[in-house]
């Protein structure tokens, strides 16, 4: 690379989503210190195995911790870049939100708009199902993954009343560096009832997942409100 | 009083809301425990004056930290009752909520409804008024008030980020026992653009505000979600 390289952008073998060969397909990418980092990829094998077509065989860029669509499947080109990379999907509010908070439906301007990069801490409960009834006096057994884009998970708290008192959960480290981290937990539920059952995650930074969805951008992204599932105890 | 005393009713000059003299005008009470606190009162004064008609002159009846439907004006008959006071709006689902949590939109049988008691962990943001507008680089001033029921409020937390950080505010004590607390915080907002400004208190149980409505009821009571306003700097 020349000392003038600044991104990195990537194509791949996908056409534009309506199939026209005459549009630009996506081609989006990260800063080089990004893609430079140990744990950013192209990876050719999964568990041991060739990488399916599915995840992008034969080869797959992977961009721990930053919206997927850095991720690129089945790429065949990489471009290095002396400006911030404008492929497809690189512009506009695609993958882009307001520089600094806006109110609910403003009209933001094109430079105040910025790429996002690292994700906000988020977490999903995937044990037991929403909806599930349990016998009362059996304690619930919870399971989940939490992330937290390039910072790691501190800790993952779990409610069943509204937020108004939480439980710290177990949490186990990454597999490695920007690895998702499981959680699980044994929640009381004390009487006989309709319960919600919530898990919040707080990042390295001890920013933690909002209750509800925070700031509005123009395409809805960065959701990562809490996750929670309900469950009757019967 | 006999020693079968379990429960205090009163009567006030009010007619049923209709104002149809052959309608039961409301009649609500408290347990005994609760009427002989030293905080529940029959008050005539207000602010070293006579209490105004308005405030129930000449006498009004005040319990802390429950429903205010317990403190009812212009009260004229009070009642010692052998049995849980049975007048207008102490049954059915008046001041009443399921007794085990339930899910939205339940019917709940007459027998498993219970009377409110002791009123949730509250707080309001009283100063600024919601969609102010301030100068960058200014801190926001931030007042409001804060009460638990028969507990005390422990803190006061302020977020400017829908909850994944928080602030703690400085938080009066009581004028006395069951009164509310002031509260105030200087809230730094780093940049131009659109904020919300939340407040949750915690009582002195370690119970805090949630941030969104909690458990379904078929009136709708106890919903002590978090106060937030609308800040633009600009």
């Amino acid at each position: 690379m020349k000392s003038t390289a600044v991104y990195k952008g990537h194509l791949g073998a996908d056409t534009h989503l309506s199939g026209d060969p005459n549009k630009e397909p996506i081609s989006r990418g990260v800063p080089i210190a990004k893609a430079l980092e140990r744990e950013s990829l192209l990876a050719y094998e999964m568990n041991g195995a060739a990488i399916p077509l599915l995840h992008g065989a034969p080869l797959r860029m992977v961009i721990g911790g930053w919206p997927a669509s850095t991720s690129g499947k089945w790429v065949n080109e990489l471009l290095i870049r002396d400006r911030v990379h404008d492929g497809a999907k690189m512009t506009g509010s695609s993958y882009r939100v307001p520089c600094k908070p806006v109110a609910p439906g403003s009209k933001v301007a094109d430079e105040d708009m910025c790429i996002i990069e690292s994700m906000p801490v988020k977490s999903l409960i995937t044990f037991p199902q929403s909806g599930i009834q349990i016998a009362k006096g059996k304690t619930l057994t919870l399971r989940g993954h939490a992330w937290a884009g390039d910072r790691r998970v501190q800790r993952v708290d779990i409610s069943t009343d509204f937020g108004a008192t939480w439980q710290r959960a177990q949490l186990k480290d990454p597999a490695n560096r920007l690895a998702w981290q499981r959680f699980n937990a044994q929640v009381p539920l004390p009487q006989v009832g309709y319960y919600e059952v919530w898990a919040k995650a707080t990042d390295s930074a001890g920013v933690a997942q909002p209750i509800l969805v925070p700031g509005w951008n123009p395409k809805g992204y960065l959701n990562n409100a809490c996750h929670r599932i309900a469950v009757q105890v019967v």
